[in-house]
């Protein structure tokens, strides 16, 4: 019997091996399996544990199984574990042992993207042609995008995008606005962040894999593209950018931010100068 | 052999059985497994099939396996495949078949979640006390909140938990601001919309499961509670709410925008009003 399973007595009658768990804060376990085990044994294991956790009142059960034991996916399964979500190496599964209603929180949702309006001194947006995608090849420019990562921060990803694909260095200014879509990947939401960077370099070296053409454009160039009069996020960005240049248009700034104590450090999004927060610097959240 | 399945010739040579696949429009393919299998003839079949796309060119090869058929989940790996993302009742593994490096989208790396501040002509604002979550049994008077679904828009989950959480009928107005934090949730980040809805009715009914109690509060009560002196979130909605009363703060106002033509039903959220777009009616995104 491998060392890292537990030796319990359950009901005061005899000796049960469980899996090994630790609890979570909301009453139930987590089984997070590290090495191989025999799928019969682990079928064996899972069926006492569910029974010594049921006793226990133990709400949610969640088994981390790491793709190298993906033949564990099948007993659990078995004894009614449903798939909650997974990454490339490991597949997260999840039991409600309660007759209450499950409070298991949901899967991941959305998918966040950039787009990022970079402006230099003299009215020039930096643009880019790119080797694949929707406008590969059709002599287009437009504003370097890309996807947020899982954990990177928005203005984050906004800025190393245009460092990715172009080699300037920016700071973030502000949301402009952000499209929502739904469906765009699988079933899955996508929202779209318009943010405005101020660049901090102007020697454009463009990224060769993902990159044909980048460039400094005149704005009215830029705009006056065929695709800026169809195309509703080509209008929009133009809309934006000329409302930047011609009028005092608020978008929303960004400060550091915590809602608890311990928690991971978060930001805020809003307009700041309406909260009479901007004072005489109009973008706070510089580069990191 | 079931019906199911596609007989071809490869290499002129001789009948090879592979799977059932449909082309994406990536240069991929995706296999959707629908009927149970013989794990053995997956594989096989599984086997058979790599070697023809490959000669083919494909780039990215997709298995969707419904929960029912989870032993199929082991050939797949064995031939290389990384799970993609699952959902309760299915996963989804890939595999990358060229040497370029892949462009396989990253799965689904955020949820988002609403707050609704909803004001009456008293100036009261709508409040509830929780049956669960960390400020159960504190006493503490909270705004509606709750998490955006798979496929909901913004405004509509807020407008939608208002009605589950009170019983009370709103429109939207705006978003008000927005807090990005990480690894909320496994590794996931979550995206927190604090938004301002008009209430189209008044009498409150709670809901029984979740909701302890309901009521309008005055906001001067509301901002004098202890926890809006040290909570950053409650603070910031103490703020938000002044902000709207006391000045003309600007938040994002959304419409319905679409950036196709085949499109599924999209929306833009921004600062309209800063953009001409506001005219005399301040909220164009009514109820659905």
């Amino acid at each position: 019997m491998s060392v890292s399973m537990n030796s319990i007595v359950a009901n005061g009658a005899k000796d049960v091996e469980i899996l090994p768990a630790k609890d979570d804060v909301h009453g139930g376990v987590v089984v997070n399996v590290v090495e191989a085990m025999d799928p019969a044994l682990f079928h064996t294991l899972l069926v006492a544990s569910m029974s010594h956790w049921k006793k226990q009142g133990k709400k949610g059960v969640w088994i981390k199984l790491p793709i190298a034991v993906t033949n564990l996916v099948e007993p659990a399964v078995k004894e009614g574990f449903k798939y909650h979500h997974a990454e490339p190496d490991y597949i997260m599964l999840v039991h409600w042992i309660p007759e209450t209603p499950s409070t298991i929180p949901a899967n991941a949702s959305h998918r966040v993207g950039v787009g990022a309006i970079v402006f230099n001194d003299k009215k020039e947006v930096l643009v880019v042609q790119e080797k694949s995608g929707v406008f590969k090849g059709t002599g287009i420019w437009k504003i370097p995008t890309g996807v947020v990562d899982e954990g990177e921060d928005i203005f984050t990803a906004a800025i190393r995008e245009v460092k990715e694909e172009t080699g300037i260095d920016t700071e973030f200014l502000e949301i402009l606005a952000f499209r929502e879509a739904h469906k765009v990947f699988f079933k899955k939401s996508d929202l779209f962040f318009i943010c405005m960077l101020r660049p901090l370099s102007s020697q454009i070296q463009k990224q060769e894999l993902e990159i044909e053409d980048a460039q400094w454009m005149p704005f009215e160039k830029y705009a006056a593209q065929p695709v800026a009069q169809v195309h509703d996020l080509f209008k929009l960005i133009v809309d934006l950018c000329s409302a930047k240049m011609e009028s005092n248009y608020a978008g929303f700034l960004s400060i550091p931010f915590s809602s608890a104590a311990n928690a991971p450090a978060s930001h805020l999004y809003s307009n700041l100068r309406d909260l009479g927060l901007s004072g005489s610097d109009d973008h706070p959240q510089k580069a990191v």
